[in-house]
């Protein structure tokens, strides 16, 4: 899918990073003392440039697609780079509470931000500090644009959608932890449109959307077919954390051993027989690698890596046959686009 | 200061919390499991309605002062009364989540949220919703006002100033912790200006003032007299936590044993000659009994109980000369309200 200029805009738009930042260090709204300025920079440069970018780059990608054709000035990819950067800080909220609700120790291959010695439960309100950047940095640049209302409002129902969903999820692993049966399809499927969907798929598309002066609320079809996309997305993650090759995803999954509500636990519950039920139910969320091979065994009995291309294949067909439903052409490139980035990765 | 309708204007307050409640409860833009509904009911009645509701009540107070003589409307009570639920539902997203940095036990007479079993660090999560839903309560119920933006404004900036105010408290505790010499009264004052007088003082005010239909630009004055009063709150809240009744005000204070940032310490660093010192230093921040004992000997030693009645008279006299200085009538009012309400104190 690389266009022209698609280096220059990951350069520029890492370089509004640092603009950003700069802003947010010298915010008159709050007096800073020497150190809080340097805790927050530190804090900032760990958690939220290290990404691969992805949500933040559609933006501006998905606007000029939007904008088809039509010549689009400096100062809009400006405001297309500085709307992306809002959704990756949003990311780096979620990763850094998330991590310390999962007791996880490790995150784009370094400590988790909690896990540094100094840092510990202060990391708390560090991610509280970077949802109320994004306000800051709206306020900063988007004050003045008849559709600023707009992007706060969608920014606010987007996170109480994935705070909602984050719920769900924490309340499911709870009670699937004593009780495996808990884990079924709609629930799987509520946790992951929630949870991911509507800040990874539809916030980057909606944010080009309001900045190109559209009505959202004439878009709720982009939106389903985006949560959709995100629910596909989310099943791939939980097919490669089992079945990915390590090297080419860079990290070695650990779903079965957290005991995670995936895609592929699912899938079995819903085909096992007695014997091999009796087999998740003994070896589901335990460390010990013979427990875990026990799992993938079943899972391989089962023939979930067929089932999951045959997913993969209707999937993909029924979003090409919604995408090409929508009149609007450009939007139709748009979500393409997007599908065309995820459909069949490895990684 | 009990005005006429006073107890009926709690008791409909009151009743407001359970129609936002169940508004939350049925958010369409959230597909709610009976699991998840629970939850959050559970969440919100331990979390939310149980403090002395000061902060929200004052919301539509301000506003009857700030519309004197001038009847108010049904539906003017009710959304000042939202307002007021807005602000304690800030305070009970801030409170949640102190609790988890702080290591609390107990708070309002009960242990903390994230104590009980079943919760632990699903807090963090429950402590988010709580903000998510501010936002929810004010789309609802502000979206075609004209200063529903403003309102948003407002609630995102003192939340970001909150948020840093913490920062800095906690950057400082942990630094005070090894070195007492970095409590300093320069640094006391921000923390608790950002941390308390923000949210506490001037939020309610402003509430009633973008009501009004106010532009907050224009009252900068107001806020900075807000702000100075919060302040001598604190002070107030720092001096009875050791010198006040237990009995009067609901709970044993442990700003001495926690190693907190106190008026009083920092007042004790600023006064004491080097013998007293070496008290301070070898027991601040104890639990041991006798420890604590030797601190508060060593502030009755310099007289602090005398300081803070001078702090106390000076402090009021400036407020009200600052009071006194303001065009606005009704300004006036709804000031000497607030300051009436906290002057002298004993809980």
């Amino acid at each position: 899918m690389a266009s022209n200029g698609i280096v220059d805009v990951k350069t520029k738009f890492e370089e509004i990073y640092l603009e950003l930042k700069a802003q947010i260090l010298n915010d008159p709204a709050f007096d800073y003392t020497e150190d809080a300025r340097q805790w927050v920079e530190k804090m900032l440069d760990y958690t939220v440039p290290g990404g691969k970018l992805n949500r933040g780059l559609s933006v501006i990608d998905s606007y000029r697609l939007l904008k088809a054709g039509k010549e689009i000035s400096e100062d809009e990819v400006f405001l297309g780079c500085v709307l992306g950067w809002c959704i990756e800080w949003l990311q780096a909220y979620f990763l850094i509470l998330d991590d310390i609700m999962d007791s996880s120790h490790t995150r784009r291959g370094q400590p988790c931000w909690f896990r540094l010695p100094k840092v510990g439960l202060i990391a708390v309100n560090d991610g509280i500090l970077l949802r109320n950047h994004i306000c800051r940095i709206l306020k900063k640049h988007f004050r003045t644009k008849p559709y600023y209302v707009d992007l706060l409002d969608l920014f606010n129902e987007v996170e109480f959608q994935t705070a909602s969903g984050q719920l769900l999820d924490l309340i499911t692993t709870h009670e699937g932890a004593t009780d495996l049966s808990k884990y079924k399809m709609p629930t799987y499927v509520r946790i992951v449109q929630y949870k991911t969907a509507y800040y990874s798929f539809y916030l980057p598309v909606a944010c080009a959307l309001v900045m190109a002066g559209e009505n959202l609320d004439n878009h709720v079809d982009v939106k389903n077919i985006l949560v959709e996309m995100g629910t596909y997305f989310q099943v791939q993650d939980d097919y490669l954390d089992c079945f990915g090759d390590p090297e080419v995803i860079g990290k070695i999954g650990t779903d079965i051993e957290d005991f995670k509500c995936s895609w592929l636990v699912v899938q079995a519950l819903e085909r096992a027989n007695e014997s091999q039920l009796q087999r998740l139910y003994a070896n589901y969320g335990k460390k010990d690698p013979s427990c875990v091979a026990e799992v993938k065994a079943v899972y391989r009995d089962l023939g979930l890596q067929d089932v999951f291309l045959e997913y993969e294949r209707t999937s993909h067909k029924e979003l090409i046959s919604s995408i090409e439903a929508q009149e609007n052409e450009s939007l139709q490139l748009v979500l393409k686009s997007f599908l065309g980035k995820i459909y069949k990765r490895q990684k």
